[in-house]
């Protein structure tokens, strides 16, 4: 079993143990995955990058995979394949002679 | 090699392709992470759950995917031991014989 | 003296007495201002709208009123002004002969 | 008329003109406040705060502001009375013997 599926298959088991899939429509799990992504972002509020707490970047980010894990899993998106396709776009969009050393976003390059 | 490190290892590449490592403080991926998570957000805003674009919501949970792994990646957290952690942590704060059925937060149970 | 400037006038002077100033760069509020948006939206989560807590909304609303209005007196907006300028604008983009009893974003009208 | 109801009039006004009130629920009103926290957070990222273009600044926190000020209204909450009764609880968290200087969170002076 692919790590991955390995994941996917305990967050299935958690919620179904807590009969927790009846609140688990997209709206509801893309607003907790928000929440989440900003409870990560406050760890670096007022501070500089190498100032923020290293548990709490670990904590809340491990909030966030969780959500994102089971939105994926959820519509039924394969992560691999979602990340791996979104990658090739991003190439096009930032092609190497165009991006590299560059910050601007892809309709600046 | 596990699907995690496969992703991982074109992540590092895409961004070594780049030069765009110099840019990827934690801060600033914090802050990328949270602005896709509101894209994706985004997808549901006014509508019902199941009136969302599965296009649109694919194509934004792989950037928050994205961000998600490359944090993970360039603070040295193993992503599949950050969330089975998590999960035992709050299958803590969550005991099934008091959460299940019950979107109540664990301060609330 | 207006109410907006009455306001902003005891902003001004609650950071002075703090000396927090020097902590309030663009980048710093605009995260603050997101962390507090983020929490003021988590009193929906798992909710149907007529459910949230009032206090909680009127709590974290107070929050990011307070940093929308310091952002504006940081860089010299005049808030009424840039509200009603852009009202105008999305009176352009959302004409109401197009856009009455519709959800659609502008580009979809 | 303050500043203040001359702004919700027009807001008001725009609304009944469009027949949006009937989309206008807390949560999705608090979605749409978080997207467009998102987008102004958007302006700062891998910049420093000094190189974020104001245009869009003030072009996101107008959005922001313009849904800040809307669900202040729909939950009839006095935006000056909110605020400033939120600046007093803080001072209370943030003493200024004790906040002076600190970018220390209230639970941490």
């Amino acid at each position: 079993m692919s790590d991955i599926e390995e994941i996917l298959k305990e967050l299935r088991q958690f919620n179904a143990d807590r009969d927790w899939d009846q609140f688990h429509n997209g709206k509801d799990l893309a607003i907790g995955l928000s929440v989440e992504a900003s409870e990560l972002l406050e760890a670096f509020l007022w501070k500089q990058p190498e100032d923020a707490s290293l548990d709490k970047i670990k904590e809340e980010l491990a909030d966030v995979l969780n959500y994102a894990f089971q939105m994926a899993d959820k519509y039924g998106f394969d992560i691999k394949q979602v990340l791996l396709e979104k990658l090739r776009k991003n190439a096009e969009k930032y092609p190497v002679e165009k991006a590299k050393g560059s910050a601007k976003k892809y309709n600046e390059l």
